[in-house]
């Protein structure tokens, strides 16, 4: 894969959104599909699907169209979910637990590897099988192992703290859902689940219907 | 507030951050604040800032700047958070039992009032005081009480019936944490939460940092 152009945050978006239709069509036992037929079903356009896809390559062949596991395996591997990831969760309360519970990131190789807490009463529970180890020995736990992820979950005025901690650390990426906007160098990399956030636009747009730009 | 024009979607998601960030200085016990404070604090630049809440009438006064109270009591008018909003939760696994259990949300004004599950081990149960009801039951419910917001977090695949039922029911607006893009009529509001995207673009950018456009 060689290419010069840096790729959009728009069509990044959309790469998980490919993926996931790519996996729901090969479930039904379908090989191969225009970029007509992809646009039916996702709502894009058939030229916006091509074009997105040429960044990466241009799997497509003229005529046939792509072949369903082949550009499944293809944006797998750009998105980067061929690899397994050992990640940590830090602050294991509503949604912390959620995470390290749901076990549809583990077949995705996503692999939860320990669990951090402050509260003296959560230290030494188990959630999954992971007892939840003090926050305290967040430094020297990521001395000791290689850790590639890093899940937060913490309160707003503890996430920065503990943010440094795992820069320090070696984290390559944090998934971050707390409600604040983290500062980190540019190498490592932040994506946000802010919760609070989506639930107020859900409300703006109720209560501002004509700016709404449909569900699409 | 009287507005012609439409409000673009970037502008609408960062009124929430500046009510974020609002609170926090307001917190502080900051009375007045300016664009170039704003900027400071959320990254975003002076000119950006007068612009977006110039959209909704601009409530800044040339050297004053803004006073705090007041504009975070303009933005959550806007958002529509100063009113209360009855909500319902599909699918009690571990992300509606987090989202159920999250205090935050009722501090905000939003009331779940009422949870609902397909399987027969999860019905009778409590979730924070609340007793989960059969999915089937849902039609009636909603014949009988008036919900503004349903929050899914069902599978993917029992997403778009219960939504149509949803939809019938008078529902407003739709939070939706299925890993699906539900079909739904444009009057009613559709946010979506996908995890799985968001885990996704994560490791997107750990695996093509030069496409990665930084943290803010």
């Amino acid at each position: 894969m060689k290419r010069e152009t840096k790729v959009s945050a728009a069509v990044v978006k959309r790469l998980p959104k490919y993926y996931r239709y790519l996996g729901m069509i090969a479930d039904k036992g379908i090989i191969r599909v225009s970029s007509q037929e992809l646009s039916n079903i996702t709502g894009l356009t058939a030229s916006q699907i091509r074009q997105d896809l040429n960044h990466f390559g241009g799997f497509g062949q003229q005529g046939y169209g792509y072949n369903v596991e082949e550009l499944r395996g293809e944006i797998e591997k750009i998105i980067g979910i061929d690899k397994n990831y050992d990640a940590i969760v830090l602050g294991i309360g509503n949604i912390g637990q959620a995470i390290t519970q749901y076990s549809g990131f583990k077949d995705s190789g996503f692999n939860i590897v320990a669990l951090f807490d402050k509260a003296p009463r959560m230290v030494g529970k188990k959630v999954s099988g992971l007892e939840i180890r003090k926050i305290d020995t967040l430094e020297e736990y990521l001395r000791n192992n290689s850790i590639q992820i890093a899940i937060m979950a913490v309160p707003a005025n503890a996430a920065q703290n503990i943010c440094d901690t795992l820069v320090e650390g070696g984290i390559m990426g944090i998934w971050n859902f707390a409600p604040v906007d983290l500062r980190l160098p540019d190498d490592i990399i932040l994506e946000n689940v802010h919760l609070d956030e989506s639930l107020y636009t859900l409300t703006f747009y109720m209560n501002n219907k004509k700016d709404y730009p449909g569900s699409r």
